[in-house]
């Protein structure tokens, strides 16, 4: 996607704060991050959001949460704890239409879900 | 696990408002909803958190995005949007220690993230 700033990061063509890049997945920085760790988490394909997945992209997306595992763990947040986000379309608030999941901790939460 | 509420649902020893289920995965409505649709996506089997997941875990972590994606279409709120969150922790605010995806919409959310 030309006008994607998340494909743009992927690619290199943008720098983010990478944090994490695989053949399948890259993690890098919120830069406005909401906690003292806030990770995003984006399959290198561009898909739009959680509604266009199509079934062969389980095991993407299994990843991305195992991504998401594994760099919790290296924030030290895995046992203090921390949330994952997905937003999709309007109503969920998403503004970057390339499918992330936010990784947030370092902190309690601040607000209710919702 | 005995004591473990949502496994209770899994296996219908205790009767929840569920609104999936396959061998892998069983879904059912958040007895407190914080939105109009507001369902909970499990895996059947007892994982604690997102902290606890293995590598051998994505297809089945990726199945369950999946089963939220398709929970969302037939709720009628792929388009407009939802939010899906995965708590793990205190930090995080989990509260039920079987690793769960929460799938809320039907409406704009109404707290920011974090």
């Amino acid at each position: 996607m030309d006008t994607c700033i998340f494909c743009k990061i992927v690619s290199g063509e943008i720098k983010g704060d990478v944090v994490y890049r695989d053949e399948n997945i890259t993690a890098f920085r919120d830069l406005h991050p909401v906690a003292p760790t806030h990770i995003l988490i984006v399959p290198n394909r561009h898909i739009e959001s959680v509604s266009k997945l199509e079934p062969a992209d389980a095991t993407l997306m299994g990843q991305l949460l195992l991504t998401a595992r594994k760099l919790a763990e290296e924030a030290g947040i895995a046992e203090s704890g921390f949330r994952l986000i997905s937003n999709t379309g309007k109503d969920g608030g998403q503004t970057v239409f390339h499918l992330h999941i936010h990784l947030i901790g370092g902190q309690g939460m601040k607000h209710p879900m919702g």
